[in-house]
């Protein structure tokens, strides 16, 4: 494959993907998701805004120095403390990259930034040259571009690209592009920006019409040869430019596209798996690609022509995309080394330590389910990669309820300095009384905004795997854990989100800054 | 608005929608969504496909005979069986359609068909002949179109129009369509039909790519004036065009489009969540137009610039979709009259009996709940469209579970004919104790396929809602219930697809014959 035909995939899972309402990720998370994509095979990961926050800045730093052979790229503003702090985080990546930003189009300009346009050329150029000081490899963004005047968004382009851009970004910020539209705007570039030629052309799309992935493709036919994207196409309001999907069209579509990437499209589906895991964003069953029923086929009709010839209904086989068919894979005799693989396989990088408690659940477990699939040892892998050591653990516990009896539950928890602290407590239901008992000996009372429980494989010895999310103090947290027995999941995935709600409290020393983040 | 810029919007959630794995619907649910739909101001509801079942041949009619100011459209095939079936179902329709279709691309000729392309054209002349020999309003699909030879292509769909087609849809039935080339494909038959002028042009893709919505557009570009969708894009494997995101696409892009479609969009959150509830095909969160954070704002240079001017980050406004902010309600002291006009906005149409059963539901859910909110209706509401009489209702249960504990469960039942039964067994955990417990007096042992409960609103009195899926003797069913306590909400949801089982035990009257259904 020449470099003409070449798909550059910069994966925004942990930056865009994290500005979901709900799934910002704590450091061990990102750094497993960011393993997972280079796994995957995408080639540059965007993994936070450094100057956003402190633990933003901690992943972006973790991630440049843990993952290897893939470009790490973090994000500012066109000033220079943000590009100061970018490259703070940055420095220690083999293959790093600066990606500055700045808004263009007119109601950006006037509202937000209240700046004419002279002004916007002059911050731009500015902004890339103090990148360009620290990193040969700098990407330039103009916010909102897809709503910016062509003619000025052509001048700010290659005003970046002389000031030393190595990529050029146009975002559709607001996802309010089409797809003919988008690639009149990629053409427009193509002809009239000096320089061009000699540097990417990158896209990077809402998705709040539907329309994300399409303009994100149309582009590519225009010769812009990057697209950021994110798994499961999670981020800002209606997500980004899903990656299974793009890449998926590519391919598929080869003889109309004419180009290719890198990725390793069987591991779609683990990767789609993990993130969805660790953000709490699930995927709904007729999502492209990596939904539950993206490659079933209901009808009759359908099922003759597949059982005949699969192609008359099939333009992709499951396992192109790692569905893989035969999902029954461990039993009571398994040993530590066929775990160790299926953990592999599944995506998740443990330790000897995460490795040996997941084996010992698994034990448990199989004692009591007859079949364990991988959707349970998926679950169990799960738990291993969220926080350190807990304040609270959850010792014991008993429930009663049913017509006519007020629903109770009685609970111990184990405190870190060695005390154990029992309490009961009545509730609505056996659920709720056991999160109220929990709040009595934990003395934190969030607000419970979300809970969900949901067979993590089939039949009636399925794991139950419960989420919660709370708030408290303005701050939002979510815990998620996994029994046969619903209560019980319930009860850990409540003290998980109460165990970070407590270790923040310990902590208090960073405040929050939270103030900033982007397109 | 003139003829020329007008879309139709035909919608196939009963048809194609129900291929979704998972999703089959009985009849009252169908009626509720045809009821909702037609409320939305969709202009054509495909009901379903007359000849596949005897529940399709009953939902075809019985939405033909109660649904009023819209078109209702029946599937056939090109074959006489069919279209006669079709028509029986269809007659009492103020404005019937048949829609008749036959398979034209060359893999499907050749491994499905088994037929030349002479014989395809004269079987599609046939099958319009017959079906306009009924009903004026005749529609055509060559199956697979996408996939076709242009030239036959063309050849078909001349001949379907001379036989009396009024519409010529062209359907990419596998999704492996991209925009250009699926424009140029409509852009090819406008130039080269004759009498393509006096038909409507209609589209009918798939997502399996993710560009359904995409192809839709693009084809309107070129003369396309009617879309083929379902409500949340469900539809067989990764399903079909999104109703809500190709409406709102050509709402928010008026300027580009230059039509309009007669939808009230305020209706579309309802009808999302209509169909979610009944088909159990939930949306993701970031899912465009309809998803929960399809217009939250996460990041704090978007809120900063919400803030400044709503334009800067939003392209259309939540009201606009009909998701309303202030979703508290209804509180203890609310009287029937509120609830009943609720009920209404929220889109459930239902009798005084059903209205009077919601509403001491309410009064019950009121005492132990501080705060009601429009999904809590929204549950309660459901729960009344689902069945007739059920065979089995839960008298009373009790369960008992904890660490070190055998976890157990009584239940009482009582018969329809009067008798009531009680047992106990233990489980893996008091769900499981109840299941097994509610098996062991019915005497049914369903396979549990898939489990979920989740939170219906917020705080830790929310109700919970239980959904199970089983499958007994080769059928799928499901349940769904609510309560404050999950154990009930389960052993609720259970039952309910308990009862459908025995009931389909009892009738054993019309086999099944659902071998076909399409595109």
């Amino acid at each position: 494959m020449t470099d003409r035909n070449r798909l550059i995939i910069f994966d925004t899972t942990l930056r865009d993907g994290e500005q979901s309402p709900g799934a910002s990720m704590n450091l061990p998370e990102k750094l497993e998701i960011a393993r997972a994509l280079q796994e995957l095979g995408v080639d540059v990961i965007e993994a936070g805004f450094p100057i956003a926050s402190p633990g933003d800045f901690e992943a972006v730093q973790a991630v440049a120095r843990q993952v290897e052979g893939v470009t790490i790229c973090g994000l500012a503003r066109c000033n220079a403390d943000d590009i100061d702090r970018a490259w703070e985080a940055l420095r220690d990546a083999a293959q790093p990259r600066i990606h500055v930003f700045l808004a263009t189009s007119a109601i950006h300009r006037e509202f937000k930034l209240k700046m004419a346009k002279e002004e916007i050329v002059r911050r731009a150029v500015q902004g890339v040259q103090r990148a360009k000081q620290y990193c040969e490899d700098v990407e330039f963004s103009p916010e909102d571009a897809a709503r910016t005047e062509l003619d000025f968004l052509a001048e700010v382009v290659e005003k970046a690209i002389e000031a030393g851009a190595t990529t050029v970004n146009i975002p559709d910020t607001v996802g309010y592009a089409v797809p003919e539209q988008y690639a009149a705007a990629i053409r427009h570039l193509k002809q009239n920006v000096r320089g061009i030629d000699n540097v990417v052309i990158s896209v990077h799309c809402h998705n709040d019409l539907g329309l994300a992935v399409a303009n994100s493709l149309t582009a590519l036919k225009e010769g812009a040869r990057q697209v950021e994207c994110t798994i499961n196409g999670i981020g800002e309001r209606a997500g980004n430019c899903a990656l299974e999907e793009v890449v998926m069209a590519v391919k598929t579509r080869g003889d109309y596209f004419g180009i290719q990437s890198t990725i390793n499209t069987k591991r779609l589906c683990p990767s789609s798996r993990l993130v969805a895991h660790v953000t709490g964003l699930l995927v709904q069953r007729n999502k492209a690609i990596v939904g539950q029923n993206a490659f079933a086929h209901e009808a009759g009709i359908h099922q003759d022509g597949m059982l005949k010839e699969r192609r008359t209904y099939e333009i992709m086989q499951p396992e192109d995309v790692g569905l893989t068919k035969t999902e029954l894979v461990l039993g009571k005799h398994s040993g530590r080394h066929a775990l160790r693989e299926k953990v592999r396989e599944l995506g998740y990088h443990l330790d000897d330590a995460q490795l040996q408690r997941v084996f010992e659940q698994f034990k448990a477990l199989a004692d009591r389910k007859k079949q364990i699939y991988d959707a349970d040892i998926e679950a169990l892998a799960e738990t291993q990669i969220h926080d350190g050591p807990a304040i609270w653990t959850l010792e014991s516990f008993h429930t009663s309820a049913g017509t006519g009896t007020l629903p109770m539950a009685a609970v111990c928890l184990a405190h870190v300095d060695g005390r154990k602290v029992e309490d009961a407590a009545c509730g609505d239901g056996p659920v709720d009384a056991v999160f109220k008992t929990v709040e009595r000996i934990t003395g934190i009372s969030p607000e419970l905004r979300d809970y969900q429980v949901r067979s993590v494989s089939v039949g009636e010895d399925a794991q139950g795997e419960a989420r919660v999310e709370v708030e408290h103090e303005g701050r939002v947290q979510r815990g998620q854990a996994v029994s046969t027995d619903v209560i019980e999941a319930s009860a850990l995935a409540f003290l998980q989100a109460i165990n970070r709600l407590a270790m923040r409290r310990q902590q208090r020393m960073n405040p929050q800054t939270e103030a900033v983040t982007v397109s």
